[in-house]
């Protein structure tokens, strides 16, 4: 596999980086996980939107030529690795760079960020797409910036293991009494007939999936309300399903052992799962 | 500078690691920093007891042999660097290694920890512990595993930032009405003849320079209280100091602009600077 770093194009294995970068030292980076369908970035705007934002949130700043040209090296680094015909993910992240001082506030503007990108194969979750999958609920202990895509991502790696060690797909992470986020995707449930999810602030993402559905949601004049779902409400809800990027839109048909609506992907969950489809050219 | 990188001592520009790391990806690591005064470790048993409660807490296990040899290797790395004779930190960092796939959940026992430690002069910041630091009060927002030494230290990077932007040497982080910590120290006061600290619990890192005092404060027979030192009780304090590693002990002198006290380190954070030093054979 070929990866990007720092202008280079390199094999997987010559791409090294020094253990002095703050992004090894203190996760003083940002990341993007962007779709490439048969060589074309999906929804490539979104994405360049929330990393500006993340950005500017760690007060981390790119020359414009460096950010402006992010888009083409996505298509550039797919084609390299032969997968311009393939349905791909594109994994990116910037960090602050590697400082020869370790210290919490900034290194000198002279210190130049690490940019690194790699490609994969993406290989969609039939099964679990058409079955539905299984979710415990743990309490959402992130930091309150989680609207910056960073890469501080323990709680969600703690949140994602303990699922599993549970026998679980994924986590239904919950503050303040309801559910934000699972740890890589936004959570929607349809409760009354309604869809709902949290609404957008520091303590969710923005997810692009997320923003695509609210798209097809109002495209189809489906009744959608951005109000948080309680814990109390959540087996009130006909389907629980989650949005992101490596998730699609999944149903999450158990939580906690238990079935939400009649244990299977619901009518909405479909249609949304094909609307995303169809509209990265997949239908 | 020699450095440490699994098993081999290394050049600093020769030690690099996969940006597939997890602590690079994910922030999914832990770190001490250790003071090394003429060659001998303070207080390693203290740094080894919280290593293995980060680790704990991260469920990342290290072979037993592993662990127990890290004491001898801060005294080796110091060695090869010849700063035996001289006052120093080492810096210890331990990820989950770099896996081939990204993935939130962990990767298989077969994917091996990435170990690396640095040793640096310790430079006394003398004018500042002579004269008193200003600070400014910032919201805590770090997540709710503060007890656990991380490297998901974007909040406190961005913290120290934002303080040396206003001019001020380091941030009061509070929380819930409270003061917690800075970002790289424990906070204590003397409010009313008695000294205060945030009481050990998951908001704050327990400080090796912590416990240091702690035992100090108790051979000395001063009154003390671990309880958290209130927004509005700030000012009523006659004495406000940090206690870490590298802040050693720290008056604050002033607060978002105000004196605390008369305005000079006071009368127990000398002693206890005395005490510190004293302790690491300084005196």
């Amino acid at each position: 596999m070929i990866v990007y770093l720092n202008g280079q194009y390199l094999p997987e294995n010559e791409a090294l980086i020094s253990p002095n970068d703050r992004g090894f030292v203190f996760g003083d980076g940002v990341y993007e996980v962007t779709r490439v369908v048969r060589g074309k970035s999906f929804r490539m705007d979104d994405h360049m939107e929330r990393l500006r934002g993340s950005l500017r949130g760690l007060h981390l700043h790119l020359p414009p030529e460096t950010l402006a040209a992010i888009p083409a090296l996505h298509e550039e680094l797919v084609a390299r690795n032969n997968l311009q015909d393939s349905d791909t993910t594109v994994y990116l992240q910037i960090t602050r760079g590697a400082a020869p001082v370790r210290t919490h506030f900034f290194p000198s503007s002279e210190v130049a960020p690490t940019i690194f990108m790699s490609a994969s194969l993406f290989v969609p979750a039939r099964e679990s797409l058409r079955r539905g999958v299984n979710a415990i609920s743990v309490p959402d202990v992130r930091w309150q910036r989680c609207n910056l895509k960073t890469v501080n991502l323990l709680p969600n790696v703690l949140a994602r293991q303990q699922a599993r060690e549970a026998g679980a797909d994924t986590a239904l992470m919950h503050r303040d009494g309801v559910y934000t986020e699972t740890p890589n995707a936004n959570i929607f449930a349809v409760i009354d007939g309604v869809i709902r999810t949290y609404p957008l602030s520091n303590y969710i993402l923005q997810g692009v999936t997320r923003n695509a559905l609210m798209e097809f949601i109002a495209a189809r004049g489906l009744p959608v309300r951005e109000f948080a779902i309680g814990m109390d409400e959540l087996f009130a809800a006909s389907e629980v399903f989650v949005a992101s990027t490596m998730s699609e839109v999944q149903a999450i048909t158990e939580v906690d052992g238990k079935p939400i609506g009649d244990g299977r992907p619901g009518p909405v969950t479909r249609m949304l799962l094909a609307d995303l489809h169809a509209a990265m050219g997949l239908a």
